[in-house]
């Protein structure tokens, strides 16, 4: 039997997502937590890993049992084993054929960056910080060179696994909310990096460290290191993944309502 | 010279405002890096104490020193030595007769609930959490008996030092934002511990566990036994205190639109 899982966590104290062998990352703490309730070992594949320090807010996970439990008990129990930040949102029976990863049909996430003059500290970990002033017409502009079609290598750290740097980035979304800043980002898949690398050119183009010219320079030459360095990890989180209709799988939990800077301007 | 000074912090992972042998408190840090900053000891007097987890968005504190400095000199240096979670929002000069404690004209805190079937994980140490549904129209005939100059005493920690639980509590505005439930309480002064015990009051009133006649009793018994149990430190946000006019002081810092479940409705 497979079942899909919606997975909220603050990435903060961990060393991201994926399983490591110092066992500080979401991976390990949510298998071990699943391996406890169900008295068996329960591995999880998820839609999108993410980095140290980057939330997830409907992280989408998929696990195979053959463990008999009405679903919400699958929400319940592993909670009940759970460090304060990290919680199983919801559980839902799936096809044998649904992947979390290879069926998701994109991926959303958004940056929160703060625009004051001094840095936040209730919000520490949660938001990125500027103190230089942002100016909406220019982060549009910007946004609008980069979505599209296009060979991202400039914005993909050394790391990256992907078999092609070629992704859909179908939008960006720039509102103000306050002091906040948020970005909303659309894309097929994203490469590593790739959200923090996009946010730390739009920066520099957003305060008039450098114009939009320059940015369709950095896109077309395909080079890291023309661009602006890797943004902070603090304001990002990783929203929710896209599945086809037929899976009839929640796109958002209440953490949304949690968001600094208001609730999301795409539908979710 | 004496100088006022905003300051916001995440109050999680402090054992409260005050100072302790083991320094890790709020008032401990801040006076380590204002005295770093002055190269001199610094000493400050805060407008209204808070508990270990309870956080502080405009806590309003003065100090003395004969350090000729500009002013947000005084903002920027003691932020170099602050931790992630604690910062200097403004500094203001004012006249040798101010006093943060003694001169504060009122409090105001918010304390933020999530109503979830599922624990919150975003937002854990920021919020408290009822998985049983509140009832708008309960909770505000709840907060409707407690407003007004009462003998607070069925409210009040065994370790409250206040000469007086005669307090003036001047409001309870009770109002939604998606899964959050937002109080605002106003007062003269608060006890030890009010607002948490007269939160775990509204909630069992809210929560239909027991009714608004049960709170009458409660208040007018002045016995913390008949009362509820002290409600989860997590949620409960010092907003600022009220001074005079003359001393035109910031009631507000960019942390106030962090705040989860929207902006303030009270004109801060």
């Amino acid at each position: 039997m497979r079942l899909a899982l919606g997975i909220t966590y603050r990435g903060t104290d961990y060393h991201g997502w994926q399983s490591q062998p110092d066992g500080r990352t979401v991976q390990d703490h949510l298998e071990s937590a699943l391996s406890r309730f169900a008295a068996a070992p329960i591995r999880v594949v998820c839609a999108g890993r993410t980095d140290t320090g980057v939330h997830g807010l409907n992280q989408v996970v998929h696990l195979d049992t053959d463990r008999q439990r009405d679903l919400f008990s699958w929400v319940r129990g592993p909670n009940a084993h759970l460090p304060k930040d990290i919680s199983v949102q919801w559980c839902r029976s799936v096809p044998d054929h649904f992947h979390a990863r290879n069926l998701a049909r994109g991926r959303r996430y958004a940056y929160i960056l703060q625009e004051s003059v001094v840095r936040p500290a209730m919000d520490f970990g949660r938001v990125g910080w500027t103190f230089r002033p942002l100016d909406e017409d220019r982060l549009k502009a910007a946004a609008a060179v980069l979505i599209g079609t296009h060979d991202f290598s400039a914005f993909r750290s050394a790391d990256c696994q992907a078999l092609s740097p070629v992704k859909e980035l179908r939008r960006i979304d720039v509102t103000r909310h306050g002091s906040f800043w948020r970005f909303d980002f659309e894309a097929s898949a994203f490469l590593h990096h790739m959200v923090r690398n996009l946010m730390g050119c739009l920066v520099m183009v957003g305060t008039g460290v450098r114009d939009v010219a320059w940015l369709e320079k950095v896109l077309v030459s395909r080079s890291r290191a023309l661009a602006a360095p890797t943004f902070s990890a603090d304001g990002l989180f990783f929203l929710t993944a896209l599945y086809d209709a037929e899976f009839d799988l929640p796109r958002r939990t209440s953490a949304f309502d949690a968001l600094p800077g208001g609730l999301t301007v795409i539908d979710p």
